[in-house]
């Protein structure tokens, strides 16, 4: 593709105003601050069966709004930094389109739930505001250093549509239970971005890009995320559970499934890797597996060992993922998984929505199992579909996309600061080259 | 000036322990824990009008103060560790200043509230003391690099001082609504430090200073400060409004405020960037201005949608700022704001401000927008006002300043680690001159 | 020791797996739900006398609960990452240790407080289970860089073994009150890790390693993990307090006395260092000392004026010892503390335990003062029998310990990436000694 195509000046300040002059209409039109009458007439969004009424106090799931806000921007953001110069984009990608994303997500949202033909705003439409984000910062994981901000921003809006229709379906329709979203948010989003991914192949990286690594320092900045995103789950999986002991419930299964998932991928990375060394990539992202699996079933009685069997188990495959999994994709299915969100968030999505699965079977009658089979069919159905279309419709020829060789590298799209000592190392060896040129 | 001058070895521990000292013994004679008695008979100090009494529990806004105290120390902290070479210095400055701050601004503040000749400790009164740092945290950014600890804390004392000053004046004589300080904390503690900075002006560094600049992993740090000031940036707005559905609104503002700025801000940055690059300043900075604007209004009914609007033009406006008007500044006017302070907390501090008289005229009596005007000339005046006179003061030639050459430069300070890679080049580069003069 | 003897391959995965397999079975044999019945008929496990009833809301302590994981894994993880190459080992491994920690933490403080034969999980108890983990956080620090993760996993099942019984000691029999842990968390896992340190005593790193310091950024990093600790303290030491005014003044006094702690532990770094200058090691961890030396009296009533004295005290404390104190040890006692726990929970811990017994005799009877006294004792005692016990254990030559030259890596254990800048250099070295030597 010509070298001009992949300037953003034009094409990006046009997109990004155009896409917040239209949100802010439409805010206008729809949007009011939920005043707290109208409360029980209509249910919430939301992914608990069956939906609860909002609590009295308006600000009583603040807090857990704040940790769900920091697993988003921080955890999401620095996660993604261990690429040794896509820092930038990284973490400033993920800025603009959560921001953006989550202004679009109460619009979308918003619209299947309206209180007299209007959005009303609370604490608990924030959240899945938030939630909504998720899915876009998970694909984004699939095809990080190989997109513009352009594409991004499209497949923003696309992505979060399509899932606020999925997650009407699952919530509204199936009534199926997904309190922490394994399968409406990440099987969604990372299958989603998968199938974007695989439109998107590019064979020129398939024998790797020198950027395509991390450094000693990339990989501490994303620990910084991995262990936001760990620390927080629990209120990712109990935010919208029903206040009390289910909450409750939800909070320690979340709890335990992350502490034993941590053991499991630890152990396993120290198994398959050659000399029995830990591997950074298994640590930042395998960890986390217990968070996505237990999501579907967390406000469940599974009890605590089956939380942490659940965790232990998605340890395991995220681990063994990563190591055998990832490099067949991309070698035989032309699926160039950048950040590995199939083994965090796709395998661990689906185990999450199976065990729901089981959990319900053991536990109610077997049409509500019934119901969490369809809510993950529907899921990946969506994911697949959306995913395909968004890609190909990314992949038209003038969303300012970065050429092979400028992938994975920040100064294709931001000014990056010259580093002092590489400066100096070139004035050395050009000092040198003359001096031993003399 | 001399060499020996910049010495901190006997001020700096002298000043911060006689400080220190003093401070403690006031505490003994004034401060209190709150035992909740007498709770509404005294208003507390703050911000909104009409005053509120305190919540019943006493740890209501705990969670709330949690939030700020991550702004002021992590947030303002890391915003400021952008520069290459100076990063000990800006978090670590940040943590002595605010740290100090705080427990001044408990007594400069609470001594215009004395319950029974008592400064009553309480929650609500901590969070205002985190507040009163903020002030000369922004200042700090101004002369961020060219100052030394002894100046800093004698500003310190100062700002604080007249801040607490300001802050009753606005708040109880005027009765003015600046419940996300707008006015009295941005506005002021950007001007404040505009007027030590021009005060201080160094003709030697108009022509830059090799360190004033990022490298590029000293740009990934400060976005550490950048997203959690911005994910908090709903809590520093609603702290202290009136509980309830008051509280939620200015959640709701700050949010979507901050939501649409970010849109703008990038928009904009790649808009006016040669090439169309983003650049990671106005990222850094720009971003926020959302949050400073919307403050005054925050928990008044403007819409979800004009709190888009204000948070769309700042970005905007921020953007602008950095990009055209901080060069003037400093060749025209010898303003030299390191951080760029004017750009997010003045100019969005202002606007702020003037958004604040137009919603109270909307919406109610006249009488309460020229209050509100009153309050911004005010924060205006006593900054620009205190601002010189701190700055004459931090100027007297025996304050430990560093010399121009020196500026930016952590190791005039602090014992700095020798770099590893630096020092292996130099014993390289010394090996091959041997090699390649032989 | 031979060289194949480090390799964790089989024996770290085994002994992991083993470990959790175990851990699974023992909570799916004695771990449940709290469902809220027969709360008041057991006392909740705790530090705090008299033992108060579990609040009715059960998820009202979530926030302090969330403040605590932060200071855990967020906290411990990133201040040790201070080291230039042990920054994987340091934040990887508090997440490996914490994460199991917390499970084992809550089989074994919850074996002394079954009801009805089960362990009933909550809020409280996994605050408790959090904190036992700190006292193996804070001993890992002693040995930081000198171990494998198969001795630090064994370390792990011991200390918290022997802190929980110790803990139902001083709370339990002896009734002490040590609501902030100075005791039982901070003054045990200071001396236990130092006990181990002495027993691993190495000879060849007397003349200190090469990597055994910082560089830049990796000080940066560190800083994180300072702030964050300093940060949620007040929720560390009043996060099992009596609900309400009890409560708030834990969070006062420890908001107070951090904040003095700082400005001295800034003063007297900047006396003792060699012109002037503020070292980075007292910054990151003797601005904490504040918060472990008010723990075991933050919820007694010591006036905010009482607080700060303690922690001005304990900043001086602090920084003299890891100027004076800490070469002392490692030469003359053969304790090479890495992190310098003994300055920053050691002598602190005495501190603030020698500060509950005055608080205690001065405010109560006389007979609560020796309970004190026997708390202080017994956490003493146990540390060292228990540190000197483990020390021996992790001795035993199969545990795949690193050689000295080793130590201080991560390199031994982690695949770690290869810094561009080294492999270019040394490429532009080779290119240029080719040249030269043409």
């Amino acid at each position: 593709m010509p070298a001009y195509a992949t300037t953003m000046r034009i094409k990006f300040p046009v997109l990004a105003l155009g896409l917040e002059v239209v949100t802010i209409l439409l805010f206008a039109l729809f949007a009011e601050y939920d005043d707290g009458k109208g409360h029980g007439h209509h249910p919430e969004p939301g992914n608990s069966t069956p939906p609860h009424a909002a609590p009295e106090d308006p600000m009583s799931l603040y807090p857990m709004f704040q940790d769900v806000h920091v697993m988003i921007f921080i955890g999401f953001g620095f996660l993604m930094t261990f690429l040794k110069r896509y820092g930038f984009s990284s973490v400033g990608g993920n800025l603009l389109l959560a921001a953006f994303g989550l202004q679009w997500g109460l619009l979308t949202q918003g619209f299947w739930h309206l209180t007299d033909g209007k959005i009303k705003i609370n604490i608990f439409k924030i959240i899945n505001a938030d939630f909504s984000t998720a899915t876009v910062l998970i694909s984004f994981g699939a095809v990080l250093g190989k997109t513009s901000m352009v594409q991004l921003l499209i497949m923003t809006v696309l992505e979060i549509g399509i899932f606020a229709i999925n997650e009407h379906l699952v919530a509204n329709v199936f009534e199926a239970n997904d309190v922490g979203a394994s399968m409406i948010i990440h099987a969604f989003g990372a299958y989603f971005g998968l199938a974007v991914a695989r439109v998107l192949y590019r064979p020129g990286l398939k024998n790797g890009h020198e950027n395509d690594g991390s450094v000693y320092h990339s990989d501490l900045f994303a620990m910084i995320g991995t262990v936001f995103l760990w620390m927080f789950w629990p209120s990712f999986n109990s935010a919208i559970a029903e206040p009390g002991y289910t909450q409750l419930m939800a909070v320690i299964n979340t709890y335990l499934s992350l502490a034993a998932c941590v053991v499991s991928a630890y152990a396993i990375s120290c198994l398959v890797e050659h000399k029995g060394k830990l591997d950074m990539v298994h640590i930042q992202n395998a960890t986390l597996a217990g968070g996505v699996a237990v999501g579907t079933c967390a406000d469940m009685n599974i009890g605590p060992f089956g939380a942490m069997l659940i965790g232990f188990v998605a340890g395991i495959i995220s681990t063994l993922g990563f190591k055998y999994l990832s490099p067949i994709l991309a070698a035989k299915l032309g699926i160039q998984d950048t950040c590995g969100v199939h083994n965090l968030h796709g395998m661990p999505g689906i185990l999450g929505g199976l065990a729901g699965i089981v959990a319900v079977a053991l536990g109610k009658k077997d049409g509500k199992a019934a119901m969490q089979a369809a809510a993950l069919a529907s899921s990946l159905g969506f994911a697949l579909v959306g995913g395909v279309i968004t890609g190909f419709i990314m992949k038209l020829p003038f969303w300012a996309q970065p050429p092979d060789q400028n992938c994975f590298d920040d100064s294709i799209y931001w000014e990056v600061p010259e580093e002092e000592e590489e400066h100096e190392e070139s004035l050395t060896a050009e000092h040198y080259k003359n001096k031993a040129e003399v």
